[in-house]
């Protein structure tokens, strides 16, 4: 019913009521598109804030991505209608809107596009949507094959949603010459200076035909009739009105009327996206279904084959086989895939939040060093000169900071070591320390090492007595925004994180050469561990945080929100916990916030305001940040975790971020594991019955910390100086493994198994036994096979 | 198929697919419902700023009123799924979700309630809605009647859309002790400067039921199944299953299974609205099903004959009967209602545009004529010292002015001696002009009369060297944004205009006094005409402005834009046109303008950007400012044909603001004749197709101009210093009518009669001649007979 196609290329699901949000996104340098299993359809292009061409039917919220979006009939969407001619019966390809059970359905989620066959009464719908690799524009094919015995009178309608698109002005109609149906409006403004901008959009929707339709329909409400969308009324006409729509909603409708011999096919290429004019529409189906190039292709092939290039470019540097093959599957092909769409994408935003952009160029490191390296440079420039940086990233000179990057956090400064350790253990690329970089407010420029000594120093400096970071209107976590804003409270883990990140800075400077400097953020981490100790440890785990009025929380004596996950792992990478806190944590986390779904971030979920702790405590009990399995919360345990060895805990719920492995437990999430939603729905004590559904938000900071759990944890193939570190921390249940590391142009074959013998693992490359297990001397282009024994068990 | 009821209480509507848009509002003190014939409802009460508890199915952007809005078929609405427990069938009343036909079908449309009679196989459902006088709520009732020959087994499910309720939390559960399902939400925010705001809100949106229900579902996506929301899957069940919504798209659905004998009924009664917690529906319960008054009502009943003695509150002050019965049916009954409806509500904002809240209260100067003056006394203390007025008046001391009301508009000024005049005829109450009145910055008080003047004296400096009024980024017409944004650009509407508001000051300053103040506005006026018929005379009609660019448009030889209404009219009532101009214009009017279904507010309808005159341009052609049967601008040119005695032209294009008589207009129009959109689509010589259709927004200032029409036009019946002058302006098909006028105090009884043999029109009150046709010295509490005799051709 679910699973990977034979060449690992596609996740396919074989029914549309399974798992009915089950869905698969795809995505270029302008847009993403996220595609549910039934035809309905979420996407947006950047010009340069995000857009859409594919409207609701009224008047949407511009919003940012929202977490379990419920789908209703007259979502957005993209479906075939099928008429048999003789009989009147009428189904529609994926599933929606006629919603007949297929006799045979497939949604198969690949890497470079996503493709349904729907076979219903011995008709065959085959669709297919690719991107090109730089423009907006959905490339379809729909494919018609007759499986019966007989001959098939058939009309089918490729049926495009372009719903309420302005009150301004819409209308659409259709264009003999272009053989396009083309619908016009205008963004709605009311202020003349937004006009210079208004008049650059893209407000047409198009939708393109390699062949000539024998009718269309532009008009949603005549098209639909008294029948609505599930049974349209214009169906059971011969052919279609051929109308326009005025000021009234439109949709792009076309007809063909075919007859197909027993095992006979026709097949459709449509193109359907958003374009300034007219023009511009007769551009890109000369430019995609008219000129050919020298191989005989066409733009539409030749763009396919392009945008497959492009994705394959993402693939990531780590290749696995071990006992657990879906675990293979998703790092193999889907892991990489979600990290690379979050440092070519940046979300689909022009202001990221500067921890998020951060992260999602530490995973980029990984994929394109390049790119990250750029990116964090870039982030830098916008630094000020007392350090301090800002809540978002510009990416785009008319870009704003909005929504939550308004509001005023405290922790954005932790992330810039912490993710350049990850750029340099890949890359070992310590001049990027001496690249000089201007400060935002074009005050002068300095190198990477002294902005960061900046931010360091600013993270020390805003704390208060105690030696305890503000938390201001929020830190890692957006809503917490009450604990802190009259200026008092702090945050507990933002702490703790100031020590991690003091660590891990001092780490970067001693290889840098700074080995004094490193010394001294040596003791600051160390001084801050003491000050966490003092103030934060609650006996059996850390709190959370302590509030403007001085109250302590995220603790035993708090009824809701009584642990939070993150200062737990935190203070195992800072250094705080010795080895009794750690064990005390870690079964607090076990007894509170472990679920069959994943670790939650606090529990119990907050149930109602808690007005000295913030919005947070208003949130869903169980969604995002209020007790949700947050799977970035989560990663960083994990990361934690490994970090100190705890290598039974990190598999267990590493292995609960992906659905599976049965039925139920997929079912229960409701998502194919092609990526891992930034949470699934927690609160599993409170309300288990939707405790582990998916968010289907891809948007998240989880994926690059798993594959630091990957590289630096489990695999354990971390770079480091002089090389690459070979320690893998296998669960004691795999016997073997078997790891391809890409790493500084050299490719390391390596082999880990467990051989009774050994007491404590050996590491040998090309037959030489490695000291600690680093290979230092790499050699780009050179294959090494390397062999790790491990006691059998450890 | 289209009727208004015996009692005239109600108009009523035979078929939901004949105009499957006709609908009916009802509003109260907090709130505003539109209900549609099929059963979609759009609601929103004040809290203080209009809010909704029945929501879209996904995040609907915050707007105002939007014209042509599509239905879809997940549109908050309001439903009764009824089920034959026998043979499975199942319909829905009032027609939606299920659309089976009914056998017979009635939407009634009435002033204080709307009511539906839903025939399907023998079952009668009876819907009605009403609202109390002052709370935020929906009053139901059901009934169920069996009117086949058999004995029934039923469940009957009423259905209420909750939909989408917020990102940030939403759930929804029955509560047993209540009799009542609760949705839950948190209105979403960000900032923590919001949370104050926020925690006063009633976000919970209640169902509470009169009987106990067998069962209940709350949860939307278990509710559909597979079946959707056309066939939901959860009616196959014998009975619901008792569902929770967490974080899913809640509904309120109750099941009631009922046996029917033939002939036999049952009833039932709900209450739907927004609510703070659950402790105010339980006093809603209390309140409403439970506590009975000293007339054995209970509060809902109480609430229902209450709410209709409120409405009746709004009854205008002319009853008419003349040859036209659509007319009479309009004016008597649903005119005065639309009136009193701007004047109770002021849109459903808190910051009313000045034009639109000025007009709101002329019209309310018929039918609450001290709520008029305490408006025209708050718009005055907004004013500022230099004369002018804001864009919007503040209701609510934390509104703000929003939207188009941060646009900057140069012609708020002259609506303040137009609106005032109106007061004045029906009042007399000339003491307003002594009243003392503060400016909005505090900066001291003075009479309304020196409010005024500078009013007056801010329009005449706001002029170019020419002498013609700066437009800046808009006058009456919104979008007409970039005429004059850099500053030089002028309105030949708003200078004409501002001639007539120099006109219509002085009568009121000579009325109030002061004749010889009252002169020198009679001669600005005067060089006014002049400098207009200077720069703005077009050999055939005005023009509507000159650009900052000194690029006269709305002119012959404009390709689009070449005539535009306003200007025409207003110099009739300026007396810039002299009788030849006159004649030329009005042709033009009728030659260019003038349509099956209205006049047109310019023509031809723009069809792309003219950058010199603005976002106007930008609007679809046809739609709202665009070239529409803009109403608004039609009641000026009514009024203004009727100010020189144009009856014929002027009660022809009157008549057309309704729909009908035939019954192809009313179709085309798609709206039942209960109240006048703002605008019918126009463009009608560009695109006929879609010419004559209702906006279906009834917030329009049309509405007291109508009134002026009839009152100072048609009927000629309007006040006087002295008393009241009758001096009627009957069509010339009409041979007689009659009219009885409320005025100050008194009743008149008007029979209006062409006789052979008069020669000109002759007035008699209780059978004395009157001079000039002005009957003074009215007594209050007294009736009159008034016997007008008009000549047969006049």
């Amino acid at each position: 019913m679910i699973r990977a196609s034979e060449d690992n290329e596609f996740y396919e699901l074989s029914s549309p009521t399974l798992l009915p949000k089950a869905s698969g996104f795809l995505w270029n340098e302008k847009m993403m598109i996220h595609m549910n299993c039934r035809g309905y359809a979420v996407a947006q292009f950047m010009q340069p804030e995000p857009a859409k061409y594919s409207y609701a039917p009224n008047l949407e919220a511009k919003t940012f991505m929202q977490p379990e979006q419920p789908y209703y009939a007259h979502h957005p969407g993209r479906f075939v209608y099928v008429k048999d001619e003789e009989t009147g019966e009428v189904f529609s390809a994926p599933y929606e809107p006629v919603r007949v059970p297929a006799d045979r359905y497939t949604f198969a989620v690949g890497k470079s596009s996503i493709v349904w066959k729907v076979e219903c009464g011995g008709v065959l719908i085959e669709m297919s949507l690719s991107l090109p690799k730089e423009e907006a524009m959905e490339l379809w094919r729909v494919k018609v094959t007759n499986l019966s015995q007989r001959q098939r009178k058939l009309s089918i309608y490729p049926y495009f949603t372009v719903g309420y698109m302005s009150w301004m002005n819409q209308s659409g109609e259709y264009h003999e010459e272009l053989q396009a149906i083309v619908c016009s409006s205008i963004t709605p403004y009311q202020k003349y200076q937004d006009y210079a901008k208004i008049k650059e959009f893209s407000d047409k929707t198009f939708l393109l035909a390699d062949r000539k339709p024998v009718a269309w329909e532009v008009n949603q409400e005549a098209f639909e009739g008294e029948g609505g969308i599930t049974g349209p009324s214009a169906l059971q006409e011969e052919e279609l009105s051929k109308g326009d729509a005025r000021y009234e909603t439109p949709v792009g409708v076309l007809q063909y009327r075919i007859r197909l011999a027993p095992g006979e096919e026709e097949a459709y290429r449509f193109i359907f996206g958003p374009a300034k004019n007219e023009e511009q529409v007769a551009q890109i189906r000369e430019d995609y279904f008219i000129k050919s190039n020298v191989n005989g292709e066409d733009g539409f092939e030749a763009a396919e084959r392009e945008y497959d290039q492009y994705i394959r470019e993402g693939r990531g540097c780590i290749e696995i086989s071990t006992p657990d093959p879906d675990l293979d599957q998703f790092v193999n092909h889907w892991l990489p895939r979600q990290v690379y769409y979050h440092g070519q994408t940046n979300r689909l935003t022009t202001d990221p939040q500067t921890r998020n952009f951060l992260q999602d160029h530490m995973g980029m490191s990984y994929i394109k060093p390049q790119v990250a390296r750029e990116s964090f440079l870039l982030a830098l420039s916008q630094q000020k000169p007392d350090g301090s940086m800002p809540d978002g990233i510009i990416l785009h000179k008319d870009a704003e900071l909005k929504y939550i990057n308004q509001v005023p956090h405290t922790d954005h400064c932790v992330w810039l070591p912490i993710c350049l350790s990850t750029y340099l253990d890949e890359s070992n690329d310590y001049s990027i320390l001496e690249e000089q970089v201007p400060y935002a407010d074009g005050s002068g420029t300095e190198t990477v090492l002294e902005h960061i000594h900046k931010a360091m120093k600013w993270l020390a400096g805003d704390r208060d007595e105690r030696g305890l970071n503000y938390i201001n209107q929020g830190d890692w976590c957006d809503p917490m925004n009450m604990v802190g804003y009259k200026g008092k409270g702090v945050s507990g883990w933002l702490t703790i994180a100031t020590a991690y990140a003091f660590k891990v800075w001092a780490d970067i400077c001693e290889y840098g050469g700074q080995a004094e400097i490193a010394k001294e953020y040596r003791r600051a981490a160390e001084e801050t561990n003491e000050v966490i100790n003092r103030y934060l440890w609650d006996g059996e785990w850390y709190a959370r945080g302590i509030t403007d009025d001085n109250v302590v929380f995220g603790i035993s004596t708090d009824q809701e929100g009584r642990i939070f996950i993150n200062p737990q792992g935190w203070s195992l990478l800072s250094g705080a916990a010795d080895e009794e806190k750690r064990e005390k944590l870690m079964r607090a986390v076990r007894e509170q916030l472990e679920t069959p779904y994943g670790v939650e971030k606090l529990a119990p979920s907050y149930t109602s305001m808690r007005e000295d702790v913030g919005r947070v405590t208003q949130k869903h009990p169980g969604s995002a940040e209020n007790g949700a399995v947050y799977n970035h919360a989560a990663a960083f345990y994990i990361y934690a975790l490994y970090s100190v060895g705890e290598r039974e805990d990190a598999y267990r719920l590493l292995r609960k971020m992906l659905p599976g492995p049965t039925m139920e437990d997929i079912v229960q999430r409701g998502q194919l594991p092609v990526f891992i939603p930034n949470y699934y729905r927690g609160a599993y004590r409170q309300f288990p019955r939707t405790a582990g559904r998916s968010s289907h938000l891809f948007n998240t900071g989880t994926v690059p910390w798993v594959y630091r759990c990957l590289i630096d944890g489990l695999f354990g193939v971390q770079g480091t100086p002089e090389g690459i570190a070979i320690r893998p921390q296998l669960p004691s249940e795999w016997s073997e493994a078997k790891v391809r590391r890409e790493f500084r142009g050299a490719t390391l074959q390596i082999e880990m198994k467990r051989e009774p013998g050994v007491t404590a693992t050996e590491v040998y490359a090309n037959g030489v036994y490695l000291e600690n297990g680093v290979l230092s001397d790499l050699k780009p282009g050179t294959e090494y096979k390397v062999s790790v024994k491990i006691p059998v068990s450890e």
